[in-house]
């Protein structure tokens, strides 16, 4: 079968590789109906040391069971299924915690023997805990918001609620890619009624904006800071949700957060140390977030996809095929593209 | 009147200053009759840049209402009253959240125009919104407890609260001073069964197992994290209540932290950058606690010491004259005291 593979920065290919089997009775082979490209796929694309060997990428993604283990119970071949970005068992303390991003028997996609996301089929570890069934066809015009379900959507969601956002908490959102945005739709969903945006792409911050920002603060650093001050009586917001990954950006963050408030941060860390000093510490701020347990929140932002509430879908800009995926890590890499969606 | 002042490193002085006096119609004048040394004035004994001026001490006291301002109400001459280490109106919109520490009219001791505690008197701004009355007399058995309402019961009790400290939560507690003995007790106090006291000094960790600890790592670093992990099951502890400051100590707290925990820092930072990077996001660690807003909780942590409950004042292994304070700083200084009682 065909998957992606990156070796290096800006080297990615697409290759002939061992077709996708069973290999553990808990394990479900899925045929791959729609996948995409993530924000975080960019790290490596930017910096990666080149390697021989190659990564397979991708960990977002639908498609129908082919096959599943003697173990699987709950699905049957032909189900078109989601999966969340790291596969769990959904039964051990952790799952039942909803910490399924620490299951005791989790794991990553593309990591050893476990294909990634961006090709034509899947080994799915874990299967019965890890997919989730849809109530649609695979060409639902539904798909590009069901497909956010395995990573953007229900990471804007964490972000969200590990901030603690509600009717009663102001709210800014860091960060106009993506995830950004769907932290944006998530606030908004939570019942948020002031949501700051900072972006200063345009087209984007105009999503946002659909999405329920109520204003955009295209400044950054100080400036921006002191713009955010402005707009919440100097104050700050209560929930600040950090969706880059930069200490420039969280230091934007713990800038814009309110004293007593809750800066949650779901953009990959790009650094082991981080500004996080006195001042914060006065002013008794949190910082929480982290990666998120998207298995945890499927069920519960399903319905909202499908009866239309919420369309976050609308992130997708661009839909190409197997073949074109190198292409779509640039356009997004050179921001052409906001979000990549790909029909293997 | 006598005070304490600070010219620098190892310099504590005991000077006549003017007496002090109401300036504003919200002002009370308390004479001191209980007041303490802070181990968050060590550092400045520790590493303060000589000057001229000196720096007036102390945040912490009990003492007589001797007169008050036309805008004060309910409290009368010859009330006994604690002050938290921050005063506040205790009516802005920050006090009703109960974040008397970002009061909006507040401020510390010691600042310009108003004295330290470690004196023979204090004007107290905001007195209505600062100072609670003490049902006691000024030589009750109970001062010394009572003082830890000023701050360090209260600031170990912030540390819990804020790092989610229940009947169902297992904590570690990093650091065998004062304030990391106080969240001992505000831990066991709050219903945890399992409570990991991290520190190395005998005495001080024997006071820690009268408090509430349950085990004792006297082991620091990877060692230290490695046992606590080892009590725990492999997966360290729900809670971490950080009482020291240090980054070192900060770094152990990540390291004992169970997936989906809390660490909650109250001693002051001695860096504005930390290590919390990629592996704390993993597992979706998060940072808490701050400055403690001492007044929250005077009026809820009382009750218990009046009644016997609990007893913070054990802390207190000395008591001193105002003359001999430059000597108790020296004892804290060298560990020959743990916490030092003030009796002007």
């Amino acid at each position: 079968m065909r998957a992606t593979l990156m070796y290096g920065a800006h080297d990615v290919r697409i290759e002939t590789v061992p077709d996708a089997t069973l290999r553990e009775p808990t394990d479900a082979l899925v045929r791959i109906t729609a996948s995409c490209i993530c924000g975080s796929d960019l790290w490596p694309y930017g910096s990666m040391p080149a390697t021989e060997r190659g990564r397979r990428m991708g960990h977002e993604f639908i498609g129908v069971v082919e096959d599943f283990g003697s173990e699987v119970s709950g699905l049957k071949k032909g189900d078109l299924v989601v999966a969340p970005f790291l596969w769990a068992d959904n039964t051990c303390d952790f799952c039942q915690e909803g910490l399924q991003s620490s299951c005791r028997h989790g794991g990553g996609w593309g990591s050893k023997n476990v294909d990634g996301g961006q090709g034509e089929a899947v080994r799915v570890p874990q299967a019965q805990g890890t997919l989730v069934k849809l109530p649609v066809a695979p060409d639902s015009v539904l798909i590009p918001s069901l497909l956010t379900l395995s990573d953007v959507f229900c990471t804007g969601h964490h972000c969200a609620v590990t901030a603690g956002v509600g009717p009663r908490t102001t709210v800014t959102v860091i960060g106009d890619g993506a995830v950004g945005l769907s932290a944006v739709l998530a606030a908004k969903r939570l019942g948020a009624e002031q949501i700051i945006l900072m972006g200063r792409h345009k087209v984007r911050t105009d999503l946002g904006r659909e999405f329920g920002a109520t204003e955009v603060v295209a400044e950054r650093g100080s400036e921006g800071i002191e713009r955010v001050r402005e707009l919440t009586g100097g104050d700050g917001t209560h929930t600040v949700l950090e969706c880059v990954g930069t200490n420039p950006s969280l230091a934007t963050a713990f800038g814009v957060a309110r004293a007593g408030g809750f800066v949650s941060r779901v953009g990959v860390p790009q650094d082991n140390e981080i500004p996080f000093g006195v001042p914060e510490f006065m002013r008794n701020v949190t910082l929480t977030g982290g990666v998120a347990p998207a298995r945890a929140y499927i069920e519960e932002l399903m319905p909202d996809i499908l009866d239309g509430t919420v369309e976050p879908g609308k992130v997708f800009d661009r839909t190409i095929g197997i073949d074109e995926i190198p292409e779509g890590y640039q356009a997004m890499a050179d921001r052409q593209a906001l979000k990549v969606l790909i029909r293997p």
